[in-house]
């Protein structure tokens, strides 16, 4: 099959839904994702890897809008027909590695995992069926401090990656605050568990529905632009009204109005007041307030960390606080409008996922970031910086029998750490500089037979000579002082380079 | 569900063939990671990400030991009833990705990946169904410079990892050379298609098998340990014995006997005579020698880089020279036996993949690392050395209504890039001592109220405590010189913690 010259194979295609990720943004993610490691470590969270592949009913069923049974998760047969299912998120396979370890983990057990996770839903613009997170997580303690730590660390991990102090808000609410608002309206109780979803989906979508989306949706329904339509949770006005006082604003009054941002002692108070009647939502308040004593003594303030009640976060399985990091700063979005850049990862605590397999309670806590969108957030804050000269040196063939000579020095750059190439295909020196421009080449060498003759190479500065090229006035007596191409000794070829290199990257 | 109190949930069971990984490896691992990238980032390569998922067809069948179709591969349909497939390696979803944007990319066409690659066979013992790959490739050139700087990159990679000159080697070949062989054995033609697939997967297993193991698999067949029957290649005893002249070693003489290395030019004048009627097996031979001069050229000795014809690899897709990098120093077995430490990585040119797509020819090579293996070999290489004293500080929680002090020493330790965190357990004083050692805290910090009441911590440096309880002798005026326990200002905590930690890790 290799050898055979039919041209009707296979069409070369990417699946729906997937992307492949070229080289500027692996290396940017790279950065990124060893930074945060850097902080997690710092945190005392211990790497852990688990594979990509679990057993059906091990990871359980909690994706956000996926109420049906195998939706949501790609799926297949074992050999001994067991489902295995590709892992959607890398908590349900933590909850799964700690019930199997349990006896031998120190407890608490802190870990991160970074890694891809699969989701089996419609693609569409901006949303993926393959792509990675990056979480923390504490499990085997209910200590509020493990909660108000993860906001910490949220905060610390942006900071590293160069968030300025303002530009970025953790936000940080209860469950117990809505499921006591619920309960207060009359939606307590088992048989109203599918409307309570159906609420805290609502609820989620403020963001981005706003408030008139969120209303319809507590109402009868909403039909989308696609024409698609939402059943709603039916919730007569007056409980509509109880839950929508969590999203903070009151009809007419716009999400987007900047109003003066209380302490964490006001907004405590507020909200006792408001939820005086729910002992759940008290006792909600109460853990709230114990975060922001624990986040003011270690120098956090309500800038930083926020209690913002209309963070509910989608995920069903959460069970007291939970997290959203935001970032504030002003972007375009597709349609040219300014928007806030908006979430960059979310978390919150579960106390009842490691209990699905061992029968007691083992409480948890995490967070995790969602790792393109971050990325994106960072190459956005950094569009106006110049881009890195990190394309190769490349050393080009002028005499094809003479490679091993070229190869030998491509070979000498190489062990001096210098990141070089020797051009290894079959065109002319035109197209050869084209290859090496097109690959970023901060320099090329040449050694044609005259220069041979002489122990001599040409070093010419693709940078240099762009720069030259840009400025017509004055070009000469600039090429002059700082040439874009010049002769070296062969001998002296490493040490020259080096200085071409050290002048566009020092 | 998340609240529910059964005990009766799913089992949490890792699917089998698969592993989780633990701190210590995915941190050995993430070190050998980068410095492999390093190196091949300064050969040059662009690092490159693509899905885990790729439509089946795509990825074609090329699997060693795999001729049934659907097998070996995971695969599953998408709501299109198309066949989608998760990769089991990283050079068909190349071959793909090249075919997809042949036009913008630039040519030769170098990129690396790493990712891991999933199997759907039978597991057992060191045989999983997720490993990781580590690749780099050139797209798009016959250049036989690009094979030979493939043997230079595999060798700069293994000395970079720390693996001596000597205690590994990189082994070349060329399918040219097995396949004029077979032709002048009169396995030639389409029609012994299959017969030269086996012939290929047999000496592929001389290093597990043996000469007698190959020699039954070049003939009738061999039944394995377990009694499978695998179907032999049924040459003639002269076929099997031009063939097996590939391995070098004649009847009766052992493979393990240590002959003299010949050098470049004795191994290919030896080679030439052998094989002097086969115009396919010259021209193999003719690769051969062009890359020993290139890597003579750049000061790589037949030691490093050696020609070894019993190296054929397994992969059905090869046209042109093929690779194996082998680490050649002692380790012990399962059971006990000293034996070489043996492959680590391989490749090879593979002209055709790009062709299935395309229709036209887009010469490739390029080369795999076996993550796991390779870290393996580097654990094996470095048992001998001290673990790193990683484990975080270790704030001790004594009175619990002080926990906002503790969480604020903590935040200190961790701004001052100190790898610190409070307790954040129940358990008392002896227990959290144990915690503390079980997560290799290289020291504690400690504050009761008689702490407090000074503005003192004390700091217990574990390691140094390890030491003094092991050395009974002298251990009074040991411990009175450099002391395990001691208090210091709280103002000076991370002054005094960072002391100790540079005592244990500078």
């Amino acid at each position: 099959m290799a050898r055979s010259n039919k041209s009707t194979g296979p069409q070369a295609r990417l699946p729906k839904g997937f992307l492949d990720t070229p080289a500027q943004d692996i290396r940017a993610t790279h950065r990124m994702l060893d930074t945060i490691r850097q902080v997690y470590e710092r945190y005392g969270f211990e790497p852990l890897e688990t594979p990509a592949i679990e057993y059906t009913d091990a990871l359980g069923k909690f994706l956000p809008d996926q109420d049906r049974p195998n939706d949501g998760v790609f799926s297949f047969q074992d050999e001994d027909e067991q489902w295995l299912s590709l892992r959607y998120d890398l908590t349900a396979p933590l909850a799964r590695y700690v019930a199997e370890n349990f006896e031998r983990l120190p407890k608490p057990f802190r870990r991160y995992a970074v890694g891809p996770v699969w989701r089996n839903e419609k693609p569409g613009p901006g949303r993926f069926r393959q792509f990675t997170q990056f979480d923390a997580d504490t499990v085997g303690t209910d200590n509020i401090a493990a909660d108000a730590e993860i906001c910490m660390l949220a905060a610390d991990t942006l900071e590293a990656l160069g968030v300025k102090r303002g530009d970025y808000v953790v936000k940080v609410s209860n469950r117990k605050l809505l499921d006591g608002v619920m309960e207060a309206a009359g939606l307590g109780g088992d048989h109203n568990a599918a409307r309570r979803l159906m609420v805290l989906r609502a609820i989620d979508k403020f963001d981005r529905l706003g408030l008139e989306g969120v209303k319809l949706l507590l109402a009868a329904g909403r039909k989308d632009e696609s024409g698609d339509f939402t059943k709603g949770a039916e919730l007569s006005a007056e409980q509509a009204e109880q839950v929508l006082g969590l999203l903070g604003v009151e009809e007419g009054v716009s999400a987007d109005l900047d109003l003066p941002v209380l302490g964490y002692a006001d907004q405590l108070k507020v909200l006792s007041l408001l939820y005086c009647k729910s002992a759940l939502a008290l006792e909600g308040i109460g853990e709230l307030r114990r975060i922001s004593e624990l986040a003011s003594a270690s120098g956090y303030d309500h800038e930083r960390i926020r209690i913002d009640t209309s963070c509910v976060r989608g995920l069903e399985y959460y069970t007291g606080p939970v997290f959203e990091a935001e970032l504030t700063f002003q972007v375009k979005n597709e349609d040219g409008q300014t928007v806030r850049f908006g979430s960059v990862g979310g978390g919150g605590r579960y106390d009842g996922l490691v209990e699905r397999f061992l029968g007691t309670k083992v409480p948890a806590t995490g967070f995790s970031i969602g790792v393109s969108r971050l990325a994106a957030a960072l190459a956005a804050l950094n569009r106006d910086k110049p881009a890195a000269a990190d394309g190769p040196v490349v050393v080009l063939v002028m005499e094809k029998d003479r490679i091993a000579d070229y190869q030998r020095m491509v070979q000498a750059l190489r062990s001096a750490g210098i990141r070089a190439e020797m051009y290894l295909g079959t065109a002319g020196m035109k197209a050869q500089m084209k290859y090496a421009d097109k690959r970023g080449a901060p320099c090329v060498v040449i050694q044609g037979g005259d220069e041979r003759a002489l122990a001599q190479v040409q070093i010419k500065d693709l940078i240099e000579g762009a720069k030259a090229a840009a400025t017509i006035k004055d070009s000469r007596e600039w090429r002059e002082g700082r040439p874009a191409q010049f002769s070296v000794k062969e001998s002296e070829l490493v040490a020259k380079v080096r200085e071409v290199l050290s002048r566009h990257r020092g």
